[in-house]
């Protein structure tokens, strides 16, 4: 039950962070919506893609869709509000990150994947979505240029609850909160220190 | 038999809109074929590979990625022919993304997707395909761009299918008929009259 | 065993191609990882969805992301030592190419697929990563731009593996051989006579 609701708060928030590049980019109603709700469900959809979950969990019940479309439609009308909130968006963002890499390699262990591949689609599931709104929106992936640590946050959340709750009897749900906490943490520390990884040396 | 004559007419059609977008970037032949390919049969591969069909239909018979070959190739060889019928084109697109989005979500209905479900496949059926033509060629998908309404037509004409086939008891085939002629005929009178959804004040 | 090796060296090279151009778009570390391992592995994943493999051979063990990643961090630390090693880098490319497609028409003929859906199974096997690696670096893909001949030896490979495997009574792994060594060969002709296809008149 919570944990339905934090799921669908992390899916309004980055479906908040898609519409606000579509109003950026002078899409139209549409597209903003569009933007927002491939951003929203996007790396929910990958991860089922890949785990052979068919129709994938996040476009068979319409409360997804609904949710980042509202998000979006919000952010369409509203949207000077939200551009003066980016720090407090980042912060929720942050959370959204961590949930969706801890969700993503436990719902991936559920169908039996390995811990490695439970690891990759906890990653997939958090940064797909946003790396779809950039390349849908023509722009080059925020995740692949120099910038806060994002990702790897998001492969340590979800490599502590594959390897925990493949490795260990303690249940389930304890490593979903470490693996969690620890991502949003982690991210939530580089925001403050601005840690970066390094560029190669030219 | 005629769903399959239309439907590899819309293939042919949505296959030359890429191919065009080809010839534009000066794509080598190989690469106008690919991306007319991609845009004929991008929409049926999404669909098949989010309902779980696989290989998607429109790979294994050789009929749809043919038809699309050759149309790219026409347009290869007579490019400003086309260019001259843009006009038309628009129009056939329209039944094109009518058909498509119908039989999108018909399909999905038939794989058991739930009504939600089968109207979101519906409209990735029709407006898949183009958004990968746009991606592939690296521009900014016209769908999220200002312009005549087309996904709101396809996400109609698959809701109608979708919530028609599942709640009442009338032969699926009306549904499909009624849900792909209303949404290319509010496409059309939507290009007819310039119809538009409005973008976000800045 | 061979084919394992030959498989590893192939997912090596094409994390290098990957990684290379995140050098050249100034990505940070994980950026650059990121696109190799997408070019290293994204033909195979893109393979298994279609075929519904799933979870994706690819991401399943951990060895070919390893591989990958590894590859990535060599170019990391010595990319200017790979900028002189371009030609040779050109001339393994093709190897892993024509094994790719060989082996993913193999792999799709050992689930069913058809002999068309072989072929173009195979055919994406080859070129699926490199489309994208650039996709996701924004850049129009290198395989739609007039360029020496890189998909047709591909598609020739994987045709020629999935139409003997089909109808002959040779052993499986003759095809597998004859269509790399020949999708290899025609990438080595075309790249010492530079052969390419035409552009459309304009």
């Amino acid at each position: 039950m919570l944990l339905d609701v934090l799921n669908f708060a992390g899916i309004a928030v980055f479906a908040a962070s898609g519409a606000m590049l579509g109003v950026r980019k002078d899409f139209d109603m549409w597209g903003i919506i569009t933007v927002g709700v491939l951003t929203g469900v996007g790396g929910g959809v990958l991860r089922d893609v890949l785990l052979g979950i068919t129709p994938p969990a996040s476009i068979n019940g319409w409360g997804p869709i609904v949710t980042a479309t509202v998000a979006s439609l919000v952010v369409f009308f509203f949207h000077p509000a939200f551009t003066a909130l980016h720090r407090s968006i980042l912060v929720l963002d942050a959370f959204g990150m961590g949930l969706f890499a801890a969700t993503g390699a436990s719902i991936a262990l559920d169908v039996g994947a390995s811990a490695f591949a439970a690891t990759t689609v906890g990653l997939l599931t958090a940064v797909g979505g946003g790396m779809l709104r950039d390349v849908i929106s023509n722009e080059i992936p925020l995740l692949l240029q120099p910038s806060d640590l994002y990702a790897v946050p998001a492969v340590l959340g979800a490599a502590i609850v594959a390897v925990g709750a493949t490795y260990t009897s303690a249940p389930h749900w304890i490593w979903l909160v470490v693996g969690s906490v620890l991502a949003t943490g982690l991210r939530l520390v580089s925001l403050r220190f601005a840690l970066r990884l390094p560029t190669a040396r030219r």
